[in-house]
């Protein structure tokens, strides 16, 4: 843990909302201490409702890397990563994480992340958004198509 | 509910894997009927971990409208939503999900979707990628600037 990446994380966020580029939240991503790519959230302004501050580091280090997979880095984040975020970390395969503020502070600061994991957590039943399996039966054609291509990356 | 937009969705999913652009996942998000955007998963050619099939669909269609909030439209995926895209929906605030494939078939498939939602419900202290809360002074900064902001642009 290095306290200055954390402390940077969260002078991202203060300067995001100053500069008006997006959300009060910024990461960095580091390896060996060394900083590999730093964002803030631009949802607003780009137009794009999954560039949170760690998917758009997430995407800026494996630009500046030139791979899909971050293994060996870790990210400081100025507030805990929503359930989007998370994910994106997981097939990122970053090492570690770690945040300032917590999913509470951003519900008071106005934002859903509580609201999200609390759906997570809910039976998918009695979500906001309606999540609906419909059995077809050429549902597993795309994995026997996957599986039949001898040259396939996994990811 | 249209079959033939799931249809789509699969169909994409197996284009994309014969065609080598990346995973076996297809997306497509539609308003009032009409497709808005489609998209497969392009995480392994375009070196982008959050670069799923729903994420690069919910991404084409905010910029198709020129929009961050997809109120209105529902999504049609050729799999379960992983985590991440889940929460993507979630902030995209789409209307509706319909699926085909469960997160048991992308686990037959090689994919590390069940896995994450295993780990959302995990005890954070028992999880593979360690998520650190690091208290500071500083950490709701970035909110006290937000709630200064008159002209801030909520999402």
């Amino acid at each position: 843990m290095q306290p200055q990446l954390l402390e940077r994380a969260i002078a991202l966020a203060v300067r995001n909302v100053q500069a008006g580029t997006g959300g009060p939240f910024g990461a960095v991503i580091a390896k060996d201490g060394v900083i590999i790519a730093e964002a803030g959230n631009t949802v607003t302004t780009t137009c794009d409702p999954t560039a949170h501050a760690e998917v758009n580091a997430i995407r800026a280090a494996c630009a500046a890397l030139g791979v899909f997979d971050l293994t060996g880095c870790e990210i400081y984040s100025s507030c805990e990563p929503c359930p989007m975020c998370l994910g994106a970390i997981y097939w990122a395969h970053l090492d570690r994480v770690y945040f300032a503020a917590t999913r509470h502070d951003a519900a008071l600061g106005g934002f859903d992340d509580r609201l999200i994991y609390d759906e997570f957590a809910a039976d998918t039943a009695r979500r906001r958004i309606p999540l609906l399996h419909i059995a077809r039966p050429d549902a597993r054609a795309p994995f026997e198509a996957w599986w039949r291509r001898q040259d396939r990356v996994p990811y």
